[in-house]
């Protein structure tokens, strides 16, 4: 087992993996921009070394800088967290190169899947479903519009260094094509240095579920069922549970079959996700893979009674798996608190936290970097808290989240809590009844 | 389902079931004493009626002002926690008188097992195994010299209306008996205004682990496994776990079965514990039967994803239980933390808490009413919070505990959290290794 682990990251990921080390008697380096010098993670690590100032390429992306930090504290491992350099693919190479074990995908691992075109490629030849679409990147308007044509509109431009929505365009129909296809290119070279696009058949009206998978160094893969990540706004997920309120168990057993089939076919190593869209015939395809830890990895820990954190350090470490999948057994939701203006257009909305006094009780898990006193930084993510809960029924689940959001006080700041308070009474969310459009006419008049 | 319960309690138990009534939509009406308008269950509770000064009997005790405020809030219910009237049978039948129902025993069943000699006999009688002693109260020195010399040394006296240590005498020899016999009388009589006292065969170094239990209107009546709470000081418990590391399959079967014709015997209503003896042989003797909720419960929702209020407010409002009894799939432990300092005889320390921050993330629960800001009053027992952890193994439950109290914050009083760190760190508590007479021979040097 590794000695020591310097967690590349900050904020509320960083704290959680400092916990599981604590408790696997493993030590820890906290890193730090001077912008983050109060947050619990700093203060919860057995040593903290600042690594730079608050604009995240001077620290938190400063890739000599980590790796010094690690040198000099003597981490034998790294933890990158997710964001930031957990799916780059030079930093685990230096890591490796440096003989510090980066607890997360190989270099060549991350590219194969960041690279959106190949990895659908490599999803198909796995024989796990992908959207009818473009062979790779297409080459022109000429090209684009014959694809377009062959397999009908509407139909979807995608950057392939893309995320978070950049690079992506809609398209009706064919006099639409050639103007997304200018802004798409444009958006993308902008955003990634990279204007590769390739073009799918658009999914009209799709949940997003995806499944969770882990892989240890010796070819076995399992999966930890499914998360259901539909609620999002410009696709940032504002809210996700497990399991999903339109899984059934036979798509469940064939969705993680294609997830096995898929890490399996690149002998994945560590924890990794394989996000799918379902259409409303619970046909699915192969979205994207990530090869890291996600945000809302704690309603599977709850609803299958499992430390993911753990396991990805126990894979890390060579520790071998069982190769046994696994079911839940509750229901788990989790609730993004964000600094930030529901009413405004969720302007952020940093500053000091006046007051801060956490929701307790059963079926109450609360993970978080921030207390009473804390000023949130204007340079980060707005999230500040992620709330969780669990219990035997969905609608148990969303009654006890009801009632931990109403007891939850943070001052000072204005927060997304009246938005989840206000979500867990809507009719539609309660009957599980929403795709990745419910946010488009979700009523934000609180 | 009632409209709206009134909790005739104070502090953590009273959030508690606060808690769980808004899950089930349920209104709540809280009740105070003046020393406690700060305190959270006041301030999440639907209502709140002041029901007198500080003195208990004045207020929490004073069961006028609370059938009062539960008439002038329509309450149609009341759950009275545990300590104060939860085990007052004239409480008890009062709200039945009026038309509340009392979310507890009835009358009948609150004075046959609150005396203890009684409650003994009753057990005996549906073939739970009882401590060999007296048949019911010893009139004289001369009666209780001769059981003793029946069933050998050592005995125990005990008062019958006793509870928490009072009146209670271990014996070694015959010549000790008499001057054990008139200060136990004299500490009953002073104490619950009964000095009857019994006498029972002395358990050496037992264990106390107690059965769960929950009874229904139509006579079912099913277990929930058990409690080790045999970390106690002066009687008082200190931490408690689920499952008991000494528990074998064969045991919590014949305890289970035990517990149930137990309560199956009396038509036991709602949640009760019954309280046991185990021996080093794991032979077990009923001790006692508490007809409330438990300050541990936690421990059991934990390892049976279990909500306990909620089921007692269930069947208190005529919903049937399956029958089925629940085994642990989990392993929990809840340490007390009281306003007390462990390095200076736990004397109690009320006061300002000027800074309050709870641990979190996975496996950590946390029930408290206080907050930072929060004055402790001097008025009632100084337990402030229950810090509960829950994971696969009971190692693993024990590393988050380790990892939660050190991120515990409670500053401006003294509390137990040093002890608790502590004691996770002995090496028979984490063997397992322990009776009810740990505390004696535990190296409070922290």
């Amino acid at each position: 087992m590794f000695k020591k682990i310097l967690i590349a990251n900050r904020g509320e990921i960083a704290l959680r993996i400092i916990r599981t080390c604590k408790e696997m008697g493993v030590k820890t380096v906290a890193v730090y921009s001077t912008a983050d010098r109060d947050s619990l993670h700093v203060r919860f690590a057995d040593e903290a070394v600042c690594i730079g100032p608050a604009p995240s390429k001077d620290s938190y992306l400063n890739i000599p800088n980590i790796i010094a930090a690690a040198e000099i504290t003597n981490a034998d491992a790294i933890h990158p967290g997710y964001g930031f350099l957990s799916e780059n693919a030079k930093f685990s190479a230096i890591c490796r190169d440096h003989g510090i074990k980066f607890i997360g995908a190989s270099p060549e691992m991350i590219n194969g899947m960041g690279d959106k075109a190949s990895a659908k490629e490599t999803m198909k030849n796995a024989g796990v479903p992908t959207i009818p679409g473009s062979d790779g990147l297409i080459a022109d308007v000429k090209e684009g519009k014959l694809v377009a044509a062959e397999i009908g509109y509407p139909v979807i431009l995608k950057a392939t260094a893309g995320g978070g929505g950049r690079g992506m365009r809609v398209i009706w129909k064919d006099e639409e094509f050639e103007p997304a296809w200018d802004s798409a290119r444009q958006e993308a070279g902008a955003a990634f240095g990279n204007d590769g696009i390739y073009l799918e058949k658009f999914i009209e009206d799709p949940r997003h579920i995806e499944i969770q998978i882990v892989g240890d160094q010796y070819g076995k893969v399992c999966h930890l069922s499914e998360r259901d990540c539909s609620i999002q706004r410009r696709h940032q997920k504002l809210t996700e549970e497990a399991p999903s309120p339109f899984m059934t168990e036979e798509l469940r057993q064939k969705m993680g079959e294609a997830a096995i089939a898929g890490a399996a076919a690149v002998n994945y190593e560590g924890a990794g996700t394989i996000e799918f869209l379902v259409d409303k015939h619970r046909n699915f395809y192969f979205m994207e893979m990530n090869t890291r830890i996600q945000v809302e990895h704690p309603v599977t820990e709850e609803v299958i009674n499992f430390d993911l954190i753990k396991e990805q350090i126990k894979v890390a470490a060579g520790v071998p798996i069982s190769g046994k999948s696994y079911f839940p057994t509750m229901h788990s939701i989790e609730c993004r608190i964000n600094a930030e203006d529901p009413n405004n257009g969720f302007r952020p909305s940093p500053g000091k936290i006046t007051n801060f006094h956490s929701p307790g009780g059963h079926g109450v898990r609360v993970d978080t970097h921030v207390y009473s006193g804390y000023v949130i930084p204007p340079n980060y993510d707005s999230m500040i808290a992620k709330l969780i809960t669990v219990a035997q029924t969905r609608e148990e689940a969303i009654c006890t989240m009801e009632r931990a959001l109403s007891e939850f006080v943070i001052e000072g700041i204005k927060t997304t809590i009246p938005f989840h308070l206000k979500l867990m009474q809507d009719a539609n969310y309660r009957a599980g009844n929403f795709t990745t459009k419910f946010m488009e006419t979700f009523d934000m008049n609180l």
